[in-house]
C-alpha cells in the first residue's frame, strides 16, 4: 500500500480524493473481495467491506481507519488500521472462525482534512460545501464522486443507531509514550477534545528608534506574555492538558518598527470536558490581566471546538483482556490526535488500540512501527472483536 | 517641494534615484542658482550649493539634509533641513550678511536607504555595489548616474579634513519628546548608536496534540522569553536605551504544530558606546540562561553595528546660544533615528537642531510641523551658522 504515493524522501503522499488516494482504495477493494468480503461505497465516500455473521439481524462490529495521508505522511498512520481489518477478515477465513455479528472494515474518506467520511456516517456532516477545505484544493461536491460518493445524497451515509454494535480502531500512537514506557499496546482512554482560538492583539506601530520604552504599545511583547501564559496554564493544570501557540503573524514585521498588531493561534486539548472549560476560563482571565497591564486590547476569537470522546468501557475491557491473554504489556493513555473514532464514538461504543511509534514521530518519512508491533496490534484487534462478538447481546444505547 | 511625489493619502513618495527624486533635486538646483549659489554634484550623488566667504582659504560651514523619502513619507523629514539651508542663503543675501567661511547646503543622496551620499562624502562608503540595496530595486552603479553621480569615481566624493569647518543639520524630531515638554527647539546630544542582531532559536517541530508539555522544545515559547528579555534589559538599564523585537518568523507556522524554529530581530540603540556594549553583554547572558532552561539552542548573529555619534560642543553651544537669543525654549535630547549628521559627525564637528513633530508621528501622511515651528528652527540654524562663523578660527581637529 505504501508504494502508492511514495515520495523520493521516503514519505507517502496520498491526499484525499487525488488519483493516488483512488488507486489505494481500488487496491484495497480488490483485496477485500479476494478475502471474501462484499464491498460498497456510501454517499460520504467511505469504502466498506463486510462479512455477514451467523445470527441474522444483529448490528455490525465495525473496525477501520483511513488510507489518505497528509502531504508528507508516513506509511502507518491510517493505513495500519485499514489493513489490520483486512487481515482480521483473512484470519477468520483461514481459521474458520465465524462471528455472530456482521463484521465491517471501513476505509473512511478524507480523515486528514475534512473528516467527511466519519462525519457522514455518524450524521453530523455539514450540508454547506463551503465548510469543507479539501487538501487538493477542489470542492467537496466535485471531490466526492471521485471515490464513488455523492454530495447530494450525503444524508444517506448516516447509519441508524441499531446498525452498529461497536467500533474499534487500531492506529499508531504518533507520540512517544508507549515507547518510553516499553509497552506493546496502548489502551486508549478516549480522544481528547480541542478548543482552538485566534487571539488578536492591537498595539501601536511606531519607530523602533524614536519611541521611548515607556511610550510603546508593543503588540509582540504583549503576545510574548500570551504565549508564556498558554504554556503556563497547560503546565500548571492538574492532569496532562496541552496548550500550543503554533501560528503567529505580526504587522508590519520590520526590524526597525515596534510591532503594531499580532494574531496568533491558541490550541488547547484535554480528555476531560470539565478541564477544557477550566483551561478556557483560565486563558480568558490571563488575557484580561495581560491586556490591562500592557494597554493593548486583546480579543479571543473561537475558531473551532471539538468535545472529547471517551472510549466505552465494554470495548476497553475487551482490548485489555485480549492484550493480557496474548501476553502483551498494555497501558492506558489518551489520544491527543484526531481520529475517525472520535466521531464514531459519539454514536456507538468505541475503543482504540495504539501501537508504538518509533521516536514518537509521525506525519513524516521517519514514521515507523515494526512488523512485530503491527502484528501485535492486529492480534489484539482480532481478539477484541471476538470478545465483543461474544459479549454484546443487544444493541447498546 | 511636497507636491513632487504627493500621494492620494497625503503622504509623499520620493524614493531615492526615482524620477520624482530627480525632479525634486532639479527644482532645488534651480532655487539654489536663483539664490546666487553655485552648484555641483559629487560622485556620491550629493547636490551641493555653495556661496563663498570673505576670507579665502577657510573651510566651509555645511548644512543640509535629504530630499528622498521612505515609501509613505511625510513632507518634513529631510526636506525641511535642505530647504532651511536655502532659506539661510536667501536671508543672508536679503540682509546683506557675509560670512568669513564659505557656506554649503547639501541635499545628500539616498539618506533613507543606502546613505551613499553622506558615506561617500566622509569616505566610508563600501566599494562593493552588492552592499547597497536601493529602494527602487536597481543597482547602486546604475542608480548613481541618474543624479549626476558616478560609481567608478565614488572615492572622489570624499572631502579632505580641512575642507569642512562644521556640519549643522535641522530636522523634525520624529518623536514626541519636544511636544510633551512644550519646547520649540531640540538640542541634539548626538545620534544614537545601533546594534542589530538576528536571533535564531532551534526547537523541535512536533504534533501539538500528541507531544506532552514536558517533552517539548518549543521554539516560539523560547522566543517569547527572548522578546520579554529584550524589553526588560532596555527598561532596566540606566539612561534611556531602547530595545525592540520588530520582526519574527516561525516554522512551520501551523496551529497544530509545536514551533520548530524561530528567527527574530533584536535592535538596540543608545547614545553611549559603553551602554551599548553593556546591553549586548546583558543580552548574551540572558540568551544563555534562556537557552539552558529551555533546551533550545539560541544563536545571536550580528547584522550590523553603527556606533553613536556625539554632537560637538562647539556646535551645540552655538545652537543653545542662538535659541536663547531668539527667546526659544530649548532642551537636550538624543536623536534615536539615523541622519546624515551621524556620518558627517565622525569626521567634522557636528550639531543637530530638532523641531517638534505633532503627535511624535513621522514616515506617514500625518507627519506635521507648523510653519511657525519650521521658521523657528530655520532662525536657530541661521544664527548658529553666524556664531560658528565668528568663533571658528581654524580647521578643527
Amino acid at each position: 500500500m505504501a508504494a502508492i504515493g511514495l515520495q523520493n524522501d521516503g514519505s507517502v503522499k496520498r491526499l484525499a480524493f487525488t488519483e493516488d488516494d483512488c488507486r489505494a482504495r481500488t487496491l484495497f477493494s480488490e483485496w477485500l473481495i479476494a478475502a471474501g468480503a462484499s464491498i460498497r461505497i456510501d454517499a460520504a465516500g467511505n469504502l466498506i467491506g463486510r462479512i455477514e455473521g451467523t445470527e441474522p439481524g444483529l448490528p455490525a462490529l465495525v473496525t477501520g481507519s483511513h488510507l489518505d495521508t497528509v502531504p508528507t505522511g508516513g506509511r502507518f498512520d491510517g493505513a495500519l488500521g485499514v489493513l489490520a481489518g483486512l487481515e482480521v477478515i483473512r484470519s477468520f477465513k483461514d481459521q474458520a472462525i465465524s462471528l455472530r455479528h456482521p463484521l465491517e472494515v471501513v476505509a473512511f474518506a478524507d480523515e486528514e482534512s475534512t473528516m467527511v467520511g466519519c462525519k457522514g456516517m455518524t450524521g453530523v456532516a455539514s450540508d454547506n460545501p463551503a465548510d469543507y477545505t479539501c487538501s487538493n484544493g477542489q470542492s467537496i461536491s466535485d471531490n466526492l464522486p471521485r471515490t464513488g460518493g455523492n454530495w447530494q445524497q450525503l444524508a444517506q451515509a448516516r447509519r441508524s443507531d441499531d446498525a452498529i454494535a461497536a467500533f474499534v480502531e487500531l492506529h499508531v500512537e504518533q507520540g512517544g509514550i508507549l515507547e518510553s514506557r516499553g509497552d506493546a499496546i496502548g489502551l486508549v482512554e478516549g480522544v481528547v477534545g480541542q478548543r482552538r482560538f485566534l487571539v488578536r492583539i492591537e498595539g501601536q506601530a511606531n519607530h523602533a528608534g524614536t519611541t521611548p520604552m515607556d511610550a510603546r504599545q508593543d503588540a509582540l511583547a504583549t503576545a510574548a506574555q500570551v504565549i508564556l501564559a498558554v504554556q503556563e496554564l497547560a503546565n500548571n493544570h492538574p492532569g496532562d492538558p496541552v496548550g500550543t501557540v503554533g501560528k503567529l503573524q505580526l504587522w508590519p514585521n520590520a526590524a526597525n518598527v515596534v510591532p503594531g498588531q499580532v494574531e496568533l493561534s491558541v490550541d488547547l486539548r484535554d480528555l476531560s470536558l470539565e478541564v477544557l472549560s477550566e483551561l478556557v476560563e483560565d486563558l480568558e482571565s490571563r488575557l484580561h490581566s495581560i491586556s490591562r497591564a500592557s494597554g493593548c486590547p486583546i480579543s479571543l476569537l473561537p475558531q473551532f471546538s471539538v468535545d472529547p470522546t471517551p472510549a466505552h468501557l465494554s470495548v476497553t475491557e475487551a482490548i485489555a483482556a485480549s492484550a493480557q491473554t496474548l501476553g502483551l504489556s498494555c497501558s492506558a493513555l489518551p489520544s491527543r490526535a484526531s481520529h475517525d473514532s472520535q466521531e464514531m464514538g459519539r454514536r456507538w461504543p468505541m475503543g482504540m488500540i495504539f501501537v508504538p511509534s518509533r521516536g514518537g514521530l509521525s506525519h513524516s518519512a521517519a514514521e515507523f512501527t515494526s512488523s512485530r508491533q503491527c502484528a501485535d496490534g492486529t492480534a489484539v484487534l482480532m481478539q477484541s472483536l471476538v470478545r465483543l462478538d461474544q459479549r454484546l447481546n443487544k444493541v447498546p444505547g
